[in-house]
C-alpha cells in the first residue's frame, strides 16, 4: 500500500534503466524528461534533483510542463567525477487551489467558502517566507478569515503575486520520486581532441630505430598542424620470440623489430620501456615537454603477451595451456597471432590478474603524467573487466579518457561505451557516401548513443589503409580528413602516412604495404605540403568554433546533388554556428541549392546574415531559405563560420 | 568484479524495465528478444526461461541468433495468475571448440592438440547423456586421445551429431541472467469478449421501476443477438439527498428516481441493493440464469458517495471536510456533481478505507458470483489504489477481470492499464474517419501499449452520445458496430438506444436527451431491426473466427479511396484470417483496389484463393495482388473469411 499519488516514469536521457551511466563534460547541460502523471485533475508540479558523488545536498531545478504529461528540465554539470539525478513530483495543492479558485469565479460561483480552505496553504508558505513575502501572507490570512473585503479577497487570491509565493514554497505532500541515475563528468578533451600517432621507432633517420629523444624533436611538427593528444603504439619491450617478421610474415630475420604489440621480453613487461627507445627519464621528458606544447601523449593499452614476457613464467595460470602442454596463441580461427599469447580472463586466478592489470595503468598514470589511453582491441576482453578497470583508475584520477579500439559488431561496440570508455573509434573508416554518411551520424547524433558513446573519427590507422584511401588522390584525403573534423569533436590520423599519401597496400587488403606494425619506416619529417597546410587550417577552425567542439548537435541540409555533403552545427547556445560542405567527388566540381536551418538559426527568410570560410578567408551574404553552393576538388570543402 | 562474459539487454517485451508485467492470456505465446552479446569471437547461446507463480522450476525454451547479437524466442502460458519470465546467455565453450575445428580444417590446420582439447566437452557432456549418447561419447573419448585414427576422430569432431549432444548439455560456465519480468495471464475473455449495457431499472414498462426479474426477462434478447457480458450501472440505493432531477437539473421532483451512481441512503450502501430491483435472491438468480446462458453479468464499481451514504455518518474521516464545516462535492471545475462526494484518498484513515473498499469488490466475488467489473471513472482515483484493489481480488479470484472506464489523457489511460485494468475504454468512440482510424490502431496494436492495454470498442455509453450517431443514419450505426467488432476483439454497446436508434441530444453536447442516467425509459423491447439482424450476425462472425477475437494481428490494407477502410486481421498460427473492408461515407457507394497481404498470407501472387462473405454468404475467388471491393451504404461492410 503506497499513498503516492504521482507517477514518474520514461525518465530521460538514462541507459539501460539506469544500469549504466550517461556522459557529459564539464559545463554542459544535461536536458532531462519524464512523464509526469496524477489521477484526477489535480495540479502537478516537478523538479529534476541533482548532486555531484561529493556533495550532500541535492540541488533542484524546477520542470516545465510540455502538454501531454511530459515534462521537462535541465542542469549543468561542472565538477569531474560523477552525479546523481533524479525526477521528482507532486500534487501541488495551494496552485490547485488558486486554479480551482479562478475556473469558479469565470463560471460566476462564489468562493467564500473556498476562500477559507485557502488559509491553510497561506499558513504553510508563511512558515517559509521571508520577511516581506510574511507580512503580506499575514494580511491576506485576515483578509480570507473575515467577511470585511470579499472583492479585495479575491483579487489577491487570484494574484500572480500569490502563485509566486506559492511556487515558490511547495508543500510536496506525498512526494513521489523516479529512480535515480546517473552521470559521469569528463574533462573536456573526452569530447573534442584531435589526435596524432606515429611509431616512435620511426622517429629517427635511415632506418635505424627511433627514441624518446627523436619523439621530442617532433612534437614541434605535431604542435603546429594543430594535434593536441599524440597516440604510441606501444613503447614495451617487443618480444623476440616468434615475433613477426616484415609485412606480418610468421618467421624473422635477425634485424626485424618484431610488431610492438607483441609485449615482453626479457626486458620486461608491460611496466617496462623498449631499451632502444631510451630511459624512463626520457621517456618523463617527452611527456613533459608535449605538455608545455599543448600536447598529451597517450599510450597504447594493449592487453596480451609475447611468448617470453615475464607473466608467462610468473603467473602460469594468466594463460591457456592446452593438454599437451602448449599455450594457446590469440586467434580468431582461422587467423592466428603467433607472436602474442592471450591473457586468460578465466583463469581461478582472475581476481589477482585484474589487479595486476589495474596496476599498470595506474603505473603510467601516476609516475608517468600519463592520462590518456588508446585501448587496444578491448572487445576481446570481458565488459565487466573494463567497467572494473575503468571505474578503479576513475576514483583516483577522473581526468583520465580512455579510447577504445573495438572495431567489431555494432552492439559489442556500444557496451564497452557504455562500461566506461569515453571515447570509440567507429565505422567512419568505411563510411564515404552521402547516403552512408548521414545515415552513421544520424544514428550517432540523433539516437540513444549520443548520450554515452562519443566518437572519435580516424580516416586511418596502422590497421586499416581503407580502399577509399588506397585509390584517392589529394581530394579524397582532404575530403576525409574535412569530414572527420567537422562531423566529430574528436578524430585522428596515423601520420604521416596520412598527410603524405602513403597508401601502397597489401594486394587486395586494407593493409599497409611494408607496414610499421613489423619494421621501421623512414619519413621525411621536413615535409610540408597541402594536406599539412589544410589540416593546420581545419584544427585552428576546430580550435576556433565551439560548434566543432561537440559532436551531437548536428543537422544535414538538404541539396539535390548527391556529391555534395550539407550540414549545420551550432553550439550549446548558438553563440557558434558553423555551416560545412564538402564535395564528395574528387575529380569534378558540384554545385547545388542548399536548404538553410532557417527555423533553427532562428532566423527571418528576409534578414541577410553573413557566411565566412574560415579556410580562405572569403564572406558571403546570404538570404533566405535558398543558397548556392559550388566546390571544386581542389578545395572540396567550405568551413562557413555564421556570421549575424 | 564479476567474471560473467555474456550481457543480456534490451529484453522484450516489458514495461518499464519490469515495473509493471505484461499480459497474455490463457494459451497465448510470449514472443521474447534481446540482445545477447560476448566480448570476442566465441560462440554464446541463450534462453528464456520461465516458470508460473505457483511452480517450482524453471522450465526453458532455447533462443534464435537472429544477427547482429539480436537472440529471440517464445514460450506459452497456460495458467492463470503470473509467469515469471527472464533470458539467460552463455559461453558455449563445447560448441565454440567444434566451430574452431572446423575453421581450422578449412584452413588447412592440422588439429591433433584441438582434438585432446576437446576431450573435457565430451567428458562434461557424457556426465549427463543418456544411455545411447554415452557409448558414443565415451568411444570419441578414446579416439581422441590416441592416435590411432585421426580421420575418423576429425570427422566425429566436425558432426553434427555430436553438435546436437553439445548443443543438448550445454555447460554455461559464468551464466549470465537478465532481470526477471511478469507476465499476468488472464482467461480468454479479457481478450474476447461482447458486452450488453442496459439499465436494470428501465427494463420494464410504462415507466415503472424495473426489477431484477424484468431483466431476467430480457436475457434471451441479449443471448440471441450474441452477447456474452450484460453490464448493468450501479445496482445499489440512490441517494434521496441531492439527487438530480431529469436531465442532470439540480433539482429533483418527488418521483425522479435520480442519477444510480448517486450511491448510497438509508438502505445502505456499496454493498446494499437497490430496494425497488429486488432481493438479494433475486439479483443471484439473475446472475445464474445468466450464466446459464453464457452471459456473465457484470457490476459497476464506482467509488463515491451520495450524501446519506451511511459512510458519510460512520467514516467521516473519508471525505473532505471544509473549514465552514461543509463536505466538499466531486468537482471538476467549474463542473459540480452536487449529488455525490467524492471519496478522501489522502485521508489519514487512508488504509481502513482501502480495505473496505477491497471487501466491496469481494463481496460481490465472492456471494454473488460477479467476475467482471466495470470501474467508474478509476482515472480520479489514486493509480496505487488500483494496483492494490486489483491485484489482492486477483489474489484470491485470478479470473475476475476489471474495466477501466477512463475517458481521460492518454498517458492515464495507459497507466490505469499498467496498473492492473484487464480492459479500457479507449478514444475509439471519437475516432471516425479513415485517418484516425489507422493512426488510433496503430498506436493501440503496433507500440508497446499492445502488451499491456487490452481496447474495448464502445460506439456509445450512457455518457457519450458521439456527434457521429447524433447526427447518423442506419448506415452510421452499421459501420461503428462493425467497426469496433472487427477491430477490436473486445466491445460493447449501450443499448437497446443502439440498436434502435434512439440519437435525440442535449442541444450542442454529447449527452442524451432524456438520459437514463437520470430517469427511467421506456423501451419497446420486442422490436428486431436490420440492426439487430446484423448485430447477431457480426457477434456470430466473432464467435466463429479466432481471427476476430484478438485486437493486435493488424495490417491495415492499401486502398486509393479515403472512404474505405479495409484490413487483415490473423490468429496466431494463420488458421484463421479475415479480411474486412467498411464504406464509411454513410451516403454513397464506394470502390476500390484493394492490396492484399500476399507475403503475410503466404500466398502465391498466381494462386487463387477464396474470400467468403460471413454476413451474407458469397464467395468470390480472388488473386494476385490487387482484388477489387465495392460497398453500398446499404450494407457498408464485408466481412471475409479467407479460405484456402
Amino acid at each position: 500500500m503506497n499513498q503516492e499519488r504521482v507517477v514518474i516514469e520514461n525518465v530521460q536521457p538514462q541507459i539501460n534503466a539506469g544500469r549504466h551511466p550517461i556522459k557529459r563534460i564539464s559545463q554542459e547541460t544535461v536536458h532531462v524528461s519524464a512523464n509526469v502523471l496524477v489521477d484526477g485533475h489535480d495540479i502537478v508540479q516537478a523538479s529534476v534533483m541533482y548532486k555531484h558523488e561529493k556533495a550532500r545536498k541535492w540541488q533542484e531545478n524546477r520542470l516545465l510542463d510540455q502538454g501531454n504529461d511530459l515534462w521537462s528540465g535541465s542542469f549543468q554539470v561542472e565538477k569531474l567525477g560523477s552525479y546523481e539525478y533524479k525526477l521528482v513530483g507532486w500534487v501541488d495543492y495551494a496552485l490547485n487551489w488558486q486554479h480551482g479558485i479562478s475556473r469558479k469565479l469565470a463560471d460566476g460561483q462564489h468562493v467564500k467558502s473556498e476562500l477559507l480552505d485557502g488559509v491553510i496553504h497561506l499558513e504553510h508558505a508563511f512558515a517559509k517566507a521571508n520577511k516581506t513575502e510574511s507580512s503580506y501572507l499575514k494580511k491576506t490570512i485576515e483578509l480570507f478569515q473575515n467577511d470585511a473585503d470579499y472583492d479585495a479577497a479575491v483579487q489577491i487570491a487570484t494574484s500572480s503575486e500569490l502563485h509566486d509565493i506559492f511556487y515558490k514554497y511547495p508543500a510536496r505532500l506525498f512526494l513521489a520520486s523516479s529512480d535515480s541515475y546517473t552521470c559521469t563528468v569528463d574533462r573536456k578533451k573526452a569530447r573534442f581532441s584531435t589526435w596524432y600517432e606515429f611509431f616512435p621507432r620511426s622517429a629517427g633517420s635511415n632506418y635505424e630505430h627511433g627514441t624518446f629523444k627523436d619523439c621530442e624533436k617532433l612534437l614541434p611538427y605535431v604542435q603546429e598542424m594543430g594535434f593536441d593528444t599524440l597516440y604510441f603504439p606501444p613503447v614495451h619491450p617487443v618480444g623476440d620470440v616468434n615475433r613477426k617478421g616484415k609485412n606480418n610474415t610468421t618467421t624473422a630475420h635477425g634485424d626485424d623489430v618484431g610488431s610492438c604489440w607483441g609485449i615482453g621480453s626479457k626486458h620486461g613487461g608491460h611496466m617496462a620501456l623498449h631499451p632502444h627507445l631510451g630511459s624512463e627519464e626520457d621517456f618523463k621528458e617527452l611527456i613533459q615537454q608535449a605538455k608545455s606544447l599543448g600536447i598529451e601523449v597517450s599510450m597504447d593499452y594493449a592487453l596480451q603477451a609475447a611468448p617470453d614476457h615475464p607473466w608467462v613464467k610468473k603467473h602460469k595460470a594468466w594463460f591457456r595451456w592446452r593438454p599437451d602442454g602448449t599455450v594457446q596463441y590469440a586467434e580468431n580461427p582461422p587467423k592466428k597471432y603467433q607472436d602474442i599469447l592471450p591473457i586468460y580472463f578465466e583463469t581461478p586466478d582472475w581476481k589477482n590478474l585484474w589487479k595486476e592489470l589495474l596496476k599498470i595503468a595506474l603505473y603510467w598514470v601516476e609516475e608517468f603524467d600519463i592520462k590518456v589511453f588508446r585501448v587496444d582491441n578491448p572487445h576481446t576482453k570481458p565488459f565487466h573487466f573494463w567497467e572494473y578497470l575503468i571505474s578503479e583508475v576513475k576514483k583516483k584520477h577522473n581526468d583520465v579518457i580512455f579510447l577504445a579500439e573495438a572495431f567489431t559488431k555494432p552492439k559489442v561496440m556500444q557496451q564497452l561505451a557504455k562500461v566506461g570508455f569515453q571515447q570509440s573509434y567507429t565505422y567512419f573508416t568505411w563510411r564515404n557516401n552521402k547516403h552512408e554518411l548521414t545515415e552513421y551520424l544520424t544514428e550517432l547524433t540523433q539516437n540513444q548513443e549520443r548520450e554515452y558513446m562519443q566518437p572519435n573519427f580516424w580516416p586511418n590507422t596502422p590497421d586499416i589503409n581503407p580502399w577509399a584511401l588506397q585509390s584517392g588522390n589529394e581530394s579524397v584525403h582532404l575530403q576525409r580528413y574535412a569530414l572527420a573534423a567537422t562531423l566529430s569533436s574528436s578524430i585522428g590520423i596515423y601520420g604521416p602516412v596520412f598527410e603524405q599519401m602513403i597508401s601502397s597496400a597489401l594486394p587486395g587488403k586494407e593493409e599497409y604495404l611494408d607496414s610499421e606494425k613489423f619494421q621501421i619506416a623512414n619519413y621525411d619529417w621536413s615535409l610540408r605540403n597541402k594536406l599539412t597546410l589544410l589540416i593546420t587550417k581545419i584544427n585552428q577552425a576546430r580550435h576556433d568554433l565551439p560548434a566543432l567542439q561537440q559532436t551531437n548537435n548536428l543537422q544535414f541540409l538538404h541539396n539535390d546533388n548527391d556529391q555534395l555533403l550539407t550540414y549545420y552545427k551550432w553550439s550549446d547556445n548558438h553563440q557558434s554556428e558553423v555551416i560545412v560542405a564538402v564535395n564528395l567527388d574528387p575529380h569534378y566540381e558540384q554545385e547545388s541549392w542548399v536548404a538553410m536551418p532557417l527555423e533553427r538559426m532562428q532566423i527571418d527568410e528576409h534578414h541577410t546574415y553573413t557566411v565566412k570560410d574560415v579556410i580562405t578567408g572569403s564572406s558571403y551574404n546570404w538570404k533566405g531559405t535558398h543558397n548556392f553552393v559550388k566546390l571544386n576538388p581542389v578545395l572540396p570543402f567550405h568551413i562557413f563560420e555564421v556570421q549575424r
